[in-house]
């Protein structure tokens, strides 16, 4: 019987290198996990509508259309994941990150944050809601080696 | 026949009166709608967990007992509300206002923002995922007014 | 007991008084029947968008706002139906009711069409998801009798 | 890890060869996409009923019929997608497209729509639950593939 | 607080007394119980289709359209009904109650079953989703009324 | 991209080779279809429950047992059908089938109903709920082909 | 606009006063709540079953009887809550109260845990499911309070 | 056409080789079964929230750290099993397995229990939710094997 392959869905923040800290501890591991995210490169992100579905004028619609192209990636991948990791950085808003986690809660997905203690009360409801709350990505990946294999 | 009730949830930001706002314009406008929000004494609902299952040395557990309790009446309203409109103040974090727009997309409600410009850039995923964004309160009440009794 | 309320919404076609006839129908039978209906005042329901939210330099915008704004509406009142009628007139494309049809068809509601005999073949796969094909709107209100009283 | 595969129903207008386009461009691309369509083969189509399950007299279940054999297949086809494209093109009333879009929302799958700026008002409802508006097939492609590969 | 209604939806048999048995017990005991039930007269049942929606050729579109018309009616009942209680009687093939009890089953409602002890091994499959298996329609208003008062 | 494989649950009656027909015919298509159906060997259909779970002196519990682990079968492949079939022959009661039908019904999937015309009239509201009515097993599998291949 | 009604569900153990305790709390406060539960007379809900069916010889089926119809109350009542209030107590297995609070998580209420410290390991996994976990009734009733009105 | 696979989750007792067992007869058929479980090793379910998340002094945070990352695997897996298979041994409270029973039954799976007879009445409700109440896991092999071919 082949392994079950575990989708590990890792959103938010998008301006360090926590996606490839995980994505070498899996691979390391040797762990059946599929990782997605959302699109990192942020002026493609921003710029997708515009870049394929034609100029605007004003900004909000800019936005508007972008959104909706990576919706199409992020909706999909954040449906079929298994457990969904949240990021939260140091800088910006990262409105998007808690509304990703929301979507995750509200889908019954095992939700598990990341982010430094300083934000914890603002983070309160969100890790809530959690299975866990990480301080480093390190720890996402002994939870997914703990999780998949049974290993501490 | 009687008229059907709607169920609105004013979510997000506790520091401005804007949900008075709304009450006053849907009572002159006599509108069949029930709002309800989550508890906004700010004290309160910090502390209502230790308050009442008792003290925690742990600050992350003092605001895990309290988030526990508030989800209580926020997750109930949230789940049986026809409308969900979300504002984002000037100020704080407000990543709970973002993972209850989460929550509300992801349970197919339908979704109304309140939020100045400025935030436009920050927000877009979530207005993306909104049926009307609205800077006024004044604003959320017309929509109400319009889509209950179809008068502009 | 009381008696249990129907929630019937009327979609579709708006310049023609087939929603008249099917509530006059249902008041003179007595029917306990919540009839509801998208806003059928053409201009309101175009600009509704712009008028409350701000206007738009690009009619697709100046469209896509009121279409939001008019989702609140006709979103609530089609999921909370138990039976949604759909009218096809012999006028426009009226892909709104067909996308109508859809919503209703997917969420499991009892669907009932209504539109002339011309229309047969073009609507196949809509009334071929429908529960009766009607064509006038007495007969709507015949089946609604029949299907709460049990008269014929 | 294999990648996933993204399966991308293709509605609507079956008089034009936009399937091809975006079939050649998936290809060229390299990209993980099953596409899936409805029957485009119009006669079949229309006859599959009768032809498999014996004639009828009367028009109307003539359609019936066929419609019960096509929807064994778009039914289980659009169900299990990931995405739907809907094309609207500028001949017939196309009901059976907006019904399909009108399923695919309310069963929350990522929603295209693709057509001429002229159908932009009829199509106010539908373009707003989706999340591109698409004016030529090769934008599909290009959403696509920024979808899965986050190239733009 | 005013008691909850329990909804309970009597399917099956049409041609013995058994649902005015229940009625009587119901009342009796003061039960706060809405039973609702398909159309028992069947002529109507039978010919209500074509009544309405004009008359029919072919004896199975005839039936086609009855079912249709029918359907608008149990459906919207057995899908808010809290218990469904499903009668087999002596005669007749009955598959309309088993397919009902399948529904019930698969929608997740409380199904009870009512049949002499002659069906019980034709029946193995059904009463397996059953919560109870009764006898009598008396011993259907005792369990309503332990059920709801906790009363033997 | 690999083909998608057709899930299709064969339910109803055993008593003929129904199913060996079908089969021959997907087979000889060369069709990616996975047939599933009830353990078709009568006795040990009867008598699984006391044979594993030990004897019973009752009749009732000895069926009871066995239509619970027929169930474990039956309720996972019928819930991952995307298609079920459901045979119902000239002889006995055949409440098991149409119990069957009413559970694909509830759960949204492809039903095709394969009966002789003299059920037509007790079947009619199963016939109802179905996407095609079949006289021959040979339809089927051209039902199949059509909804797969788009073959005539 | 009427208050809405809050149903709370108390499940668990049937030897001690906790839900007096509660209803006189909630009654004390005026609070809209409807309070449910299984029925707690301990012989009527061990014997039910062969009360109202008829006896057995065995007991495993006497139990099975039993059980079967307190389920028609416990299962209606349990997934109409919004809050379900789970209490283990001192004495017996309770692996009833569990089962009741598996079912309450996997529904998505809004899960409550009442029991003594000595319990915690062994409840660990039930209490990480809940959103409080409580020593004492009065407590559930202030977390009903706050939850309702807002007040600590 | 390839096999489909089964996927098995065995919940409850850690302290025997019932699952080993099961395993070997599993093995030795040559079922197409995927066999899962909660970590095993007692010490580490204990201590894994602690030891990847760092230390707690209050009891109560350590068990809910571990319960929370346990989660992860165990929800994971129980939700995309087709059986769910509760072991209850001898020893312990074990509500952890009457937990995982009453997620089984509220998320539709197919659901057996394995213990002695002497749990019997404790264990009456939880049976009842159950397909088969088996007393070895020899049993459980059976039950699987016939489930999937057929075999006695």
């Amino acid at each position: 019987m082949s392994e079950r392959t575990w989708n590990v869905y890792l959103a938010g923040e998008i301006h360090s290198d926590w996606r490839d800290v995980i994505a070498a501890g899996v691979e390391e591991a040797g762990l059946p996990v599929r990782l997605t995210h959302p699109v990192t490169d942020h002026p493609a992100s921003d710029d997708c509508g515009v870049e394929i579905l034609g100029p605007e004028d004003v900004k909000f619609w800019h936005d508007n259309k972008g959104a909706g192209i990576n919706a199409v990636r992020t909706y999909t991948l954040l449906r079929e994941a298994d457990v969904v990791v949240v990021r939260f950085g140091e800088k910006y808003k990262q409105w998007n990150a808690a509304f990703d986690a929301g979507q995750a809660a509200a889908l019954g997905k095992a939700l598990i944050t990341l982010h430094p203690e300083e934000h914890d009360h603002a983070l309160k409801e969100v890790d809530r809601a959690a299975l866990a709350v990480c301080r480093e990505p390190e720890q996402v990946t002994r939870i997914l080696r703990y999780a998949i294999r049974g290993e501490l």
